[in-house]
C-alpha cells in the first residue's frame, strides 16, 4: 500500500512536471475555472440572463441569441431581433466571454457588465429601456427580495442588473476540452490527426492571434490582411470606437473555444462551416492556400477546443404581478 | 424506539385514512407524478424541445412559447410565430397538460403527441415541414445515434419525434401545491383566507367545470353561459373540429393549476391578471357578481394551485455538422 502510494505520488510530480513544462511552451493554455464568484449574485444573473421581460415583446432573453443549450451563440448569420428586425452583426458567443479584452466586436465595451446594458436598450434587440426593465423588476417582490439580498440597497438599479448578468456569465466557461487534457498532461488526449493539426495551427501563423486561454479575444487584428475581406454586412469594426482609419475593419479576434458548436463563423456570419472559416482565414489573413488535407487536419483539431459547457438547472423565473407592467409584443 | 416507531405508524396510519376522507369529499384531487415514464425518450425529448433547429428560422422553439421558466407559457395574449407573426390564441401552458383530455384549445389534437407536430409545420409558428425537421435530425450523428437508442429503428421519424417531445411532457406535472398538500390531509398548508376563497370556489359553481386532478382540462364547455364573451380573437372553438354550430364557441376548460404564473387569461388572452379573470367568469359563466371581497379570496385560493415546477438541467443541444441544412430566418 505504501509503496503503490508512493509510486502514484511519483508518477504524479512528474505528469505535473510534464505538464509545466508542455504548458511553458505552448501558446495556448487551459481554461481556467473561475476566482471569487459571488454565488447569490451569479443564481440572481442567471434568472435575469433568461427572463425575456427585459424586452418590449416579453419574448426575447439573453438567451434568445446567446443560447447556452447551442454554445452561447444563435447559430444564424445575425440575429433577430424585437419585431424580427436582422441584426446588423454576428452574435459572438458568451462562452468564456469574461477571458475577453472587451466586448462586442468592435470592443465598445470594456466588460460584461457594460456590454449587458447594451442589447436590452437597443432598439434592434430587445428594444427596451434600462428605465422600463428596473421597473418590471421593481414590480415583482421576489426580485425586490433577491437583489436585496445580493446587492443591500433599497433600490434597484441597472448598475446591479448588469453586474448580476455578468457575475453569472463569468461563470461561463468551458474547461476540460480534450486540447486542455493534452495541454495538462493527458498526452493520448488528442489523435495524431489534431495534433498534426494543431502543429499547422502554429506553424501556419493562426496561433499568433488565436493564443492564450481562450485561444482568441485577447486582441484587435484586421479582417484581410493580404486580401481585403468581402463582407456581408456595413460594419467597420474597431473604427467605430476610436474614430481612427487605421482602425478601420479591425476586429476582436474572436475565441476559438467551442468553435465547433458557434457557427456560422466571421463577423458578418458569412463561413457556413468550420472548413470554409480556415479556407478563408488562410487566404485572406495569411496568403496561404491549404490544401483539403491540411484544412481538414486544421478542422480537427478546432474540434478538440470544445469544452465542458455549463451545467445547470434551468431557472424558475418569478411570475409578475398585477401591478407588473405587461410586455408589448405587438403595436407600438 | 419501538414505541416511537408504533406511534409514528399509527399517526401515518390515521394521517392517511384522513386524507382519503378528505379526498373522497372534494372535487379537486392532487397531482400525481407521471407512472411508466421512459427516461431515455424524455432525455430525447426534451432536447427536442428546447431546439430551435425544428423551425423554419432556427429561433423559434416549443420552449419558445411553452417556456418552462414561466410557468409553460409565454406570459403573452397571443404568441410570436416565425417573422414576428401574430398568433390567433393564446398558448396554453405545457404544465400538467397530459392530464387534459385532449390538446388544443379546440381540442383538434386527441393527445400529447398529436399536438408536438403541429406548432412545427404550422406556417404561422415554426414555419417548418416534418421533412425537413427529419432532415435537419438526421444530419446530426448524436442525434441519429439518441434516436436509435432509444427507438431501435435505422431511421428517425416525425412519429419518433412527436413520441419524444410528448414523453417529457408527461414528466412535466407540477405536484406538492399547498392545495394539494392541504388535500393530503396538512391542515395549516392553507390560510384561512384562501379555504374561503375554496368554499366560494365550490359553492359558487365554478368546480363545475374546473375540477379534477388538473382542476380543469377534462371537458368542452362554452365560453359565455349567461352573457356572450367578447373575444378579441375570430376563433369558434370546438365547432371548427366538430362542424357542429352547436359547439360554436365552446373550448376546453383551461386547468387552473399554476394559474398564478400562466398570465394573461382565456383563449384571447384578454384577461390580464386573475382577479379580471374571476370577475368576468362570474359573469358570463355563472350570471354573477364578485365582490371585491370574494374575488380576492378566490384568487388567494387560486395561488395556492402553484406547485413544484419542472427541475431538470438545461439542456446541451449536439451540434449541426456541415451536412446540416441551415435555418433560413430572413428572406424566401
Amino acid at each position: 500500500m505504501g509503496k503503490i502510494l508512493t509510486a502514484f505520488a511519483l508518477g504524479l510530480t512528474a505528469s505535473v512536471a510534464m505538464a509545466g513544462i508542455a504548458r511553458a511552451q505552448e501558446p495556448i493554455e487551459p481554461v481556467r475555472p473561475p476566482a471569487s464568484i459571488n454565488l447569490g449574485m451569479v443564481e440572481l444573473g442567471k434568472k435575469l440572463y433568461f427572463d425575456p421581460r427585459l424586452s418590449k415583446s416579453g419574448f426575447i432573453s439573453c438567451n434568445s441569441c446567446h443560447n447556452l443549450s447551442m454554445g452561447g451563440t444563435d447559430n444564424i448569420p445575425t440575429s433577430i431581433g424585437d419585431k424580427w428586425q436582422q441584426g446588423p452583426i454576428n452574435a459572438p458567443t458568451v462562452l468564456n466571454s469574461s477571458l475577453s479584452v472587451a466586448q462586442f466586436w468592435d470592443g465598445r465595451a470594456a466588460d460584461l457588465k457594460a456590454q449587458a446594458g447594451g442589447p436590452i436598450a437597443n432598439p434592434g434587440e430587445m428594444a427596451f429601456s434600462h428605465t422600463l426593465a428596473i421597473g418590471v423588476l421593481e414590480s415583482i417582490p421576489a426580485y425586490v427580495r433577491e437583489f436585496k439580498q445580493v446587492f443591500k440597497k433599497d433600490k434597484i438599479d441597472i448598475d446591479q442588473v448588469t453586474l448580476a448578468i455578468a457575475e453569472f456569465e463569468k461563470t461561463l466557461v468551458t474547461p476540460n476540452s480534450r486540447f486542455d487534457q493534452w495541454l495538462l498532461g493527458r498526452k493520448d488526449a488528442l489523435t495524431p490527426t489534431e495534433l498534426a493539426g494543431y502543429t499547422l495551427f502554429k506553424d501556419s501563423g493562426c496561433v499568433a492571434c488565436h493564443n492564450g486561454e481562450a485561444v482568441g479575444g485577447n486582441s484587435f487584428q484586421k479582417m484581410g490582411v493580404v486580401e481585403a475581406y468581402k463582407a456581408n454586412d456595413p460594419a467597420t469594426g474597431r473604427a467605430a470606437v476610436t474614430g481612427k482609419d487605421a482602425d478601420r475593419f479591425n476586429y476582436k479576434v474572436p475565441t476559438l473555444r467551442n468553435v465547433e458548436l458557434t457557427y456560422p463563423y466571421f463577423h458578418d456570419g458569412a463561413a457556413r462551416t468550420l472548413g470554409e472559416a480556415v479556407d478563408t482565414m488562410g487566404r485572406i489573413q495569411l496568403g496561404k492556400k491549404f490544401t483539403a488535407d491540411e484544412n481538414a487536419k486544421i478542422v480537427a483539431f478546432l474540434k478538440t477546443l470544445t469544452g465542458d459547457q455549463p451545467s445547470f438547472m434551468l431557472p424558475i423565473l418569478p411570475a409578475s404581478t398585477d401591478a407588473t407592467p405587461r410586455p408589448t409584443p405587438f403595436g407600438k
